[in-house]
């Protein structure tokens, strides 16, 4: 979250007129030290990548950057238009076939982006009157999605069953629970079968984001509600993002072949946005049929992520456990996490560097993703270099 | 908007449980005549594809799909990550300075979909306070950032200046104008010249979504702000979808290099969605050297509009003038509209079909866009299809 700016030219005097208030927002994000500028990255790097979301090591993958690459001199570059008018090829369909199949859910709707997905489930499930019951630490765009619907939003302490029921307990009329599955910033799982027992108790729905657990959570990488034995189940809707296990681009709903349904009628970022593009639908699924054929990679990354934690934690760091492919490290500070990040640069390794306003809490962290092909000694090499490039305390 | 269902497995029995109240939305649908289902294509088809947005024949252009395919095989199936974290290559740098140099803007940013970087466009640029002014027929995605925005919203009446300044006049404090250039129904341009000096009489900001412009207006296909000579202007902000024209997916804003930088810094769907998938910005970058070299291609998509629109009302047949590529034919009801469409599909010929809720005055419509790469006889032999097959009045 630092580096060079992509913008073009030379610099820029600031915004005038209507928009002259940028320039100070400005100022007081570099007076704070939380200015982020992008830092575009080459094909080949020597850096070894612990931020990106690439949990199975797919995006790069000769099989799947092939189905991406042959989807696109098949099917076109664009999907051309609304999945509902000329945007839905046989290719969408047979992705969404699969992704449910593979997931254990009567029916899949896939969406251009992971936001995309979870802005239309969130909206359309809901109705002017329903209650949505939204975990603290739930992703932006979860987030979005409740302040989009028409509903009364709830916020409840994060990964609280009893929250949730208390929540529940005082509303009469629809309900819906929201939770990511696994938590973007620090790796844990949600509650989930305590959750869909508070559901049920209360006759709510259930809507969670699988997106850092479909591919991953589970002996196959089915992801959250499979492992929780929940796929399926007419209560819960689940989404996904197709662009980290699965290393491509978009976003999915999982459900009821009836919700589905509604969906493709009711859903604002579904029925106005263009279809997903061909060759992210094409890698997609050419990730989800390598995944089947190669089962042991979620189990893999999972493995790696405990190691990662084991070693940094051993060596006196301050870490939570991880429950899928993320390892969260704490920094003193959002400058000593981006120092620490640089450090880490410097020395070959990529890492995340989350800083307010990404992290809610306020704490900043270095963001490390396990990957199913590190070997042992790359681990063991990476996590040597966080630890001795750490802030002292 | 008709035809087969993509979901899975048999006919199922509705949902139940907390998503029960679905099925009664479904039975309203099946009442209206209004209920959308999926109808996947193939990859070759013998129907005249006159419903997509492919304005410049591009998205299956073999110098295209080979740089879609190129760009996925070179730099991966997906982004891996946020454009702040791992998601920027220097891929969707050139592709960002390139578009910025071709539609004259200081500096642009590109997002996964063109929904995205209007969610961002709008929220980004208001603060609590700030008046938004929108057109009544703007786009979903400007609208649904309008209700995202803590902005508040005043909406005006269609392409009407004085409504604008009338919003205005009565506002303290900062204001941004918002409108489709094109809009995506009708296919008539908003008054930008007007809307234009109407902000800066105000002082108010000025924010345009050119999805249906870029490629297509002006000489060159620069887009509308080009056309209307405001491309670069300090108190501009244009969005554009890369998945029409130029025939690939994603968004993007142009404007202003501080504004540009405050989105990377402030955007929602810039900051915690993936980053635009390779394969999509190469394909993107692609289509538009392809334009610079064939920039006659813009004219004569918008030659083939006009062409099909004098033909239509010739035959007696209600159509507004097309401003662009987007030709739309008034039926006299749902099912009219619907059953003149698959009349049109039986006689070899694709056309949109918009009904409500698709269309907020209510009147369904056929939607026809012109390509550049139709030939005449070709545009004489669709019109007269669509003539022959109308509805009897």
């Amino acid at each position: 979250m630092n580096g060079a700016t992509s913008v073009n030219g030379p610099q820029h005097a600031g915004a005038t007129g209507p928009f002259a208030w940028i320039a100070e927002q400005d100022r007081t994000r570099r007076a704070a030290g939380l200015r982020r500028e992008l830092r575009p990255r080459p094909a080949e790097s020597a850096l070894l990548d612990l931020a990106g979301n690439d949990y199975l090591g797919l995006t790069r993958h000769p099989e799947v950057t092939r189905a991406g690459a042959d989807a696109c001199l098949r099917w076109g570059a664009g999907a051309t238009g609304s999945r509902l008018v000329t945007g839905s090829t046989a290719l969408h369909a047979e992705l969404e076939a699969e992704l449910a199949d593979f997931t254990g859910f009567e029916a899949a709707l896939v969406f251009a982006s992971g936001y995309a997905a979870n802005l239309a489930a969130v909206t359309a499930l809901t109705a002017p009157g329903t209650l949505l019951v939204s975990d603290a630490a739930n992703h932006a765009s979860l987030i979005d999605g409740c302040r989009l619907s028409r509903a009364t939003t709830e916020v409840v302490r994060h990964a609280d069953p009893d929250a949730v029921a208390k929540a529940l307990d005082g509303h009469r009329g629809a309900a819906v629970v929201v939770s990511d599955t696994v938590f973007s910033v620090d790796g844990d799982a949600a509650p989930l079968a305590a959750l869909a027992a508070v559901c049920r108790e209360y006759g709510a729905g259930l809507l969670v984001d699988d997106a850092h657990g479909l591919g991953v959570l589970g002996a196959e990488g089915r992801g959250a509600a499979a492992a929780a034995g929940l796929a399926g189940a007419p209560d819960l809707v689940c989404t996904a993002t197709l662009s980290k296990a699965l290393g491509a681009q978009g976003g999915v709903v999982l459900g009821p072949a009836a919700v589905i349904e509604h969906l493709v009628n009711a859903a604002r970022t579904f029925i106005f946005d263009t279809g997903l593009a061909p060759a992210a639908a094409g890698a997609a699924l050419g990730a989800l049929r390598l995944l089947r054929r190669e089962p042991e990679r979620a189990g893999r990354s999972r493995a790696v992520a405990r190691d990662f934690h084991r070693r940094l934690t051993g060596a006196g760091l301050e870490s939570s456990a991880p429950d899928a492919c993320v390892v969260s490290v704490r920094a003193p500070s959002a400058d000593s996490a981006v120092a620490w990040a640089a450090a880490c640069r410097a020395e070959g390794l990529a890492v995340g560097c989350f800083r307010p306003p990404s992290v809610p809490d306020g704490v900043s962290r270095l963001r490390l993703t396990a990957r199913c092909d590190l070997t042992d000694s790359q681990v063991a090499d990476a996590a040597d270099i966080i630890v001795r490039t750490a802030p002292r305390p």
